[in-house]
């Protein structure tokens, strides 16, 4: 039996979140297990929420990270699908039940057994670690493959941010070509939908509070329009001209006014977590058969249609790189919203920590 | 050319609402209409509203009722759907553009243009009057079928009540024969939802204010279970066990504690208007991908669709029959909900008053 594998990453101690190198151990590799080198993680706003315990629940060291691309080194004697060299990679879920009805429906994320990839109990009793570690050990059920036309530091971020977009956006629908989307907020999730909007042939709207993005959304993610979400004639000049909206804010705002934006059987969908309730007047979805829905991530099936969507149409996140020792700055940054549009950190620079 | 027709009615005059006789006449038969002798009306919670000018925009005299029946008396030269004898029936419209993205997907509720069966301006520039009134007039567009076998008084109610129950179940596929569809709420609206999920094979759990209902529900309606809505015990102990809600209810109410019901995937659709906006807590629809939609009645084709599914169903409203010289006390009693489930009015004894 092999030995366990010992693995450098870097994991936060209380709840200041302050990242610092950390030496684990991972299981030795199962018949089903894959295991690759980390090449990159992708950092996600969830990470600062948990290294902060900002949702309570977090268990100490935590190595965070659910963007997690790699090469693999080597494969269990039952695994299929994998072979050592191929590109990887691991989201937000290592394991499921496999037996319920949303596991069985390939929506593993709604299974209420499910273990995530970090801050998780997994099946032998242990604590998850995530991908801020150079090497990786998941179940080959849970393991994607990455397109090798795709740079895998611009990807890894698809592995949250991407899949939490085009999982509704496939789920209910929201791709037919010369329909309207309107993308309120433009961060990790908001450029990530313009961009499969894009690609999707819809005609695409950024909605930000921020003047100062309108010549990014337009020139450099080739949105079709931008709007001030608090220009109140802009909002009623669209009035009803959109036939779908995904709402990727955090921080508190009007729903109900965006809802005015739609069309009649259009859907907002909210995939931020914005901290109060939301107020939408009941006209605003009973005129025009209107929906709200929520969506949080995807499927593993799912997740794997969308990098190959990705590899087709040449589609990767806008990411700005980094290097371990400057973990604790980037996420200083993250609180500021001051990055475009994800960091990634490059686990090659962990070897020199 | 044929003379304009004497109709006998009544009608509102101003927002006190009481309905006095009232005689008035309607269009000469158009090549495409279908006259009709008005058996029955149904009395919808809105001809309420709009009597009291709760809505705004009344105008008076106002002739209410959009729940009407009855049974063909002459057709115009270019009508194919009909003949003479034949049970028809009018709902809330009368006429849509035809032309718009809406109308083309038979959903004329939608119409920008659309022209209500009352209180509404008609193509000739009249307003239209309802069914509170002895004779109808329609163009055969918006003229549905009453299967044969369904006694008209009963049928009458379908056109709005029973459409606005049934129009979202089948347009978000809330048939699934096993599944668990929640009614919020059990008058005019509500009974008829129990009785189109009972008939789709649905477990059914009625969910209500009031403790009184529940013999009702379970007994005569054959609802598979009862839940109050205040009893957090029994809330929780339905959390997340269903499918499908319908909530019926246009009184304030706490929408997010119905939301927890809720299965992943689960949808909940507004049918009632309550006055002020509601709340939802963010994360009760990001886990589970959960939907809140609203609906209005339904389309053209969709009525004859949930008509005919009636007629092999033997399924009609439960109603209290009354004579034109109630309707002020039925309004009266309306207003306090003090009806099992709808009211409908015998126009035969319209002569008589």
């Amino acid at each position: 039996m092999a030995a366990v594998k010992s693995v450098k990453g870097y994991a936060a101690h209380d709840s200041s979140g302050t990242l610092t190198p950390f030496n684990f151990s991972r299981r030795t590799t199962g018949t089903k297990d894959v295991v690759f080198k980390v090449k990159y993680c992708g950092i996600c706003h969830s990470d600062l929420h948990q290294i902060r315990n900002e949702w309570k629940g977090s268990v100490y060291p935590m190595v965070p990270g659910h963007e997690i691309v790699g090469v693999v080194t080597e494969v269990g004697s039952e695994v299929s699908k994998f072979n050592v060299g191929d590109h990887v990679g691991v989201g937000c879920m290592v394991m499921s039940c496999g037996a319920c009805s949303f596991c069985k429906k390939q929506n593993e994320q709604h299974c209420s057994s499910v273990i995530w990839t970090y801050n998780s109990i997994d099946l032998d009793g242990t604590c998850t670690y995530g991908g801020y570690s150079d090497l990786m050990v998941a179940n080959e059920k849970f393991v994607v493959r990455i397109p090798e036309n795709l740079p895998l530091e611009g990807a890894a971020p698809l592995l949250c941010a991407g899949i939490t977009v085009y999982s509704p956006m496939s789920h209910f629908k929201m791709t037919e070509p010369g329909k309207h989307l309107g993308v309120v907020g433009l961060g990790g999730l908001g450029h990530m939908a313009v961009k499969f909007g894009k690609a999707f042939g819809l005609k695409v709207t950024v909605i930000s509070t921020s003047p100062n993005k309108r010549e990014e959304a337009l020139k450099n993610l080739r949105a079709d329009a931008f709007l001030i979400s608090k220009d109140m004639d802009a909002i009623k000049g669209a009035a009803h001209s959109m036939d779908y909206i995904i709402d990727t804010v955090s921080a508190p705002h009007d729903l109900d006014r965006l809802m005015t934006l739609l069309a009649p059987d259009g859907r907002l969908v909210l995939v931020g977590v914005p901290p109060e309730p939301f107020e939408i007047k009941p006209f605003s979805l009973i005129a025009g058969r209107r929906s709200v829905s929520g969506s949080n991530i995807g499927g593993i099936q799912e997740t794997q249609e969308m990098l190959d969507f990705c590899g087709q149409k040449n589609i990767t996140s806008t990411i700005e790189k980094i290097s371990v020792d400057y973990l604790n700055i980037a996420m200083d940054r993250l609180s500021k919203a001051d990055v475009k549009y994800r960091f990634v950190v490059d686990l090659e620079t962990i070897e020199r920590a």
